[in-house]
């Protein structure tokens, strides 16, 4: 059940000027304040802007490259403060239109040269594929351009763009993930999990975007099953709690990220802060947490080829007797989600 | 059900000089001649020979690092040529004791200075940990040295290194993993896998050793919970088919690796392979196939800690509407080695 | 000879406030603004602000880290539009005062783990050394602390950190380079070049700071003899001329530089735009520049220590046939400054 | 002045089979054995067995991947231990005929992907170049092949490949460098030069190759002015004094490498293996050596195309105060070779 009082309703208006939106994370003024424990419900345009609507638009034709990835937000969350930590539970991700669109894009992704692994190659072929969405029997389905051949692969809606205000004043595209947050396109960030987000500057500013219909662990192409996105989600902060890069929680996971290259750095620093908190959560020492982590994580690569690449590390809560991360945060927020549903 | 005929059985001697074990891939002599869909039962010693058995043994004090990670084998395989690909599938992978030890290792290990991130920082604590494996209930039980915690965690037996001889007159350490396998540390190499191996030298000269009772996915401190592993594998030849890079197969998936540095190589290498794979299995284009498995992959890190890293792509096999890998290999081992299981 | 209409006299005020500075390319209000062809005169706090003063003086306990690497300017210049290229010609580079400083800073430099190097092991040890520079004699005078081991190296100024607003709105701390320049560290940054920047918004917003007295190729400690630094420059504009990445250009040498993690993507840039550049000065194809500068090209590394790392490569002009790169920018601008000095 | 006992002349035979010539360190029996302080007077053969004579020759074409980078030796080092360290004086490196070669290799250098690199673009285009060495101006004529730019580049003949058996039973391919040497492909390894080997096996088995009449730092294209060397080396043994990765020592530098990936770990490996060489020399702290080695050093990069990359850091002796390096070995060398010459 909710009120009106509870959520706050945002949403982008998506006749106006394309340069009127947010595509940074610092640098753009709150859309509206927030409490801390309100909900917001709004939506979020895909990466492309909405300008990508078929297989004959590519992106390099029909985006322009300052308008990519906007972000819904920045949010202002009332109290919020430098050294606190912002919590962010994901009630709902939900495909707004029955359709995505994923591409290649010149000089993009992992399987070719970029601007940064700059070679004297050609790029690769330019192409959009169009995705029908099935949102009842909950399948992406997938269409070969060269080939009859068809696949139906498993709807798992989620975020590749999450962040708050960077540090020191800096000013970051919504393009590159780093201990912001930002575009760390990891396919943990789906609905049922929590967020945690180390506070920068005075409220927080928080923005959210690039919903994906699911992608690959490790986005190889660059661009996932990109869509318009439907989305609630409830916030709230940790004072005084400080989080020196993103995690995530779910249910059954505590989970670490790390954002850097090369891409041994970024395992480093999810490894690392994965540790430090197993250390903390059970009374180890860090040692004994080392060893620990190393038999039980799990660690699938999130993404190759954003401006930072993006490792997730996870560690089963089950191991953790019943010790609650950041306060019970996550689960005190879980439960407000399915209480608000009815 | 199986007979003489059909099994090779091959063992270690453990009372021998430690300095006639096989230690590298290529340049050994074989241990024996395996003739194409024979059987093999063995076991292997552990990646300390042996040497570390309780928490008091620390590696640096107790092994000799020429003798460190003995392999069982090389097995000759009657009538392998450069250019076929070797299968051996896992019939089974069970721990010959109810314990395990894992350590950490002076300048060893993701989450420390090594001899190749050089950097001018002592050594982190070397300690070994004790692990009971519970072989019944399935479990590997971990308590900590510096307080009272314990944990138990699934045991999930597999082998860190497999291989061939490598190319080009190389021979290489088994503590190294690359394209001719060796020391991947994937924990998806379990009972129930074929692991696919191109062929580099006649005989291909196949070994495996390091079991590990479980380990976490990037191995973070170097060391799994090793342990001496009782272990049966049926080999085969695929005539004629080559395989750049090795490949795993389980029931449900396709998987593809990639060993190098820095680890965005390997992820390239495991997620091109991948691509090209699809392509050839589905005749869909390389294009269409990056796109498919942009959107399908999973990506597990394996190991960030050996002289290579190593990272492996998964592909469900429900996607390739009924073509079978490599020839459908991978069934036919299953079906026969749970025929020889009876 | 000079005239004060030719020069711009512009100064930090080393008694304000250290939040007033300039601490981001990009982000912060110009200070002045400058026609092309005008001349600067200034000086630049050194990278502590000026807190580093003695062997007693810790970065981590005398510097807030929000107020690192203050930087002179920006400075807007008239004319200036993305798409254009700023010229910034060095007519002299001279320590201050005849002191400087180095340290090495916790979780800071090439030797150590850092934030995103991340291990579990301790700091190095923070120290500061106090360096005498005689600028007759032209030597930094190196004491070692732990010895008594001194050593005199060559007086070499040149500045750290040069650039411009970055694009796509973004706000870049002054200790990363990147594309828009910023904190290179390349010891080629002396009296007597010329560098180039790209222009992302109107008026390039140039600043620049971080003085050494000199420097070895790669900054291992991650900290050189850094000293307030009086400086002269010229600025111009070439408009229309694309400019990627950083180019200088002395006497001697075009040069160009790549900024990013890891090293070896650092090293394609500055060779694939030294190759693309060498192809349209000389008329030759790109494969051939390919080869011509593959044997050809000086590889100094810059910086293994900041935020990204930076690689310049260096190709002699002696090989371009009188060809003048940038429509001869910088032997106009070296003559002026010659003339300007009488 | 040389007499026959001095000396050792060892040829290979160009006529030969090429499955006969050494490409591998380690794994290949002695040609001839040494006594420590002999001279070897020798020949190489091109990298590519001489088999790319002119522009029509295409390496994929005409050379056999078996057989690439052909080495002289491998010489038995009489009374070489390992735990020894091996110098090697270079006297002499003069190109055997007036031309050499270049060429683009398709998947290999660091402007293309590779088989590591992976992605998939096509290969660059395949061409050699073909160069006239000028003997007595000491020039390497280049010539574009698209257009008619002409070049000369100064003549500066020095060796890519330059190493001994490595450690635990390795057996490693002329193509790849490490710590064993092999093929660094840094340019200051010419005449005049010592170039400092840890021995690992009885002889050390001391193998050189590669000779190139220049290449830029880096070898961005994968492949120097390739051409057969006449050469002259001295040996001796420094017996009980460990080198842990090869150096070298030329009048007025002491120089550490490193290879390995990704870069910045190769200039972790160089800079950390000067820092205590440095600090052994002076006497001084290491903290204080890394101070002093920070502000002094010269990094060029050797290689980025290799299976490992190479980096190289100098260090002035002038800064040692007359303290030798390596018991005055080199000194000592460059002073017989002088006497030798007469």
């Amino acid at each position: 059940m909710s009120t009106s009082a509870d959520t706050l309703n945002w949403a982008p208006d998506p006749d106006a000027d394309p340069a009127t939106y947010t595509y940074t994370f610092g640098g753009a003024a709150p859309v509206a304040h927030l409490r801390p424990g309100q909900r917001i419900s709004t939506w979020t345009m895909d990466c492309f802007g909405g300008r990508v609507r078929s297989s004959a638009d590519l992106p390099s034709l029909v985006c322009d490259p300052r308008y990519l990835n906007p972000q819904s937000g920045p949010f202002f969350i009332d109290g919020a403060q430098p050294g606190d930590t912002l919590a962010v539970h994901f009630v709902s991700i939900e495909p707004r239109e029955a359709w995505g669109v994923s591409s290649t894009v010149p000089f993009f992704g992992a399987l070719t040269s970029t601007n940064y692994t700059a070679t004297l190659q050609p790029a690769l072929l330019e192409r959009t594929w169009f995705y029908e969405l099935d949102l009842i029997d909950r399948q992406v389905r997938y269409a070969a351009v060269d080939t009859p051949f068809t696949a139906a692969l498993p709807l798992d809606p989620m975020h590749g763009t999450v962040g708050v205000a960077p540090a020191f004043g800096e000013v970051r595209s919504s393009l590159t993930p780093g201990d912001w947050g930002g575009n760390m396109d990891t396919p943990e960030m789906r609905a049922g999990v929590t967020c945690y987000l180390g506070v920068n500057v005075e409220g927080a500013l928080f923005s959210l975007g690039d919903g994906h219909a699911r992608q690959g662990e490790g986005e190889a192409c660059g661009v996932a099953v990109e869509c318009a996105m439907d989305t609630e989600v409830i916030v709230d902060l940790l004072a005084g709690h400080t989080c020196p890069w993103p995690r995530l929680e779910s249910d059954d996971y505590i989970m670490t990220t790390g954002s850097t290259r090369p891409l041994e750095d970024a395992f480093r620093i999810a490894h690392q802060q994965m540790i430090l908190w197993v250390a903390e959560l059970t009374g180890q020492s860090v040692i004994d947490s080392y060893q620990l982590v190393s038999q039980a994580a799990l660690t699938p690569i999130a993404n190759v080829v954003d401006t930072n690449y993006t490792v997730v590390c996870k560690f089963p809560k089950s191991l953790l007797k019943g010790v609650r991360a950041m306060d019970g945060m996550h689960s005190r927020m879980r439960d407000k989600a399915r209480y608000l549903a009815g």
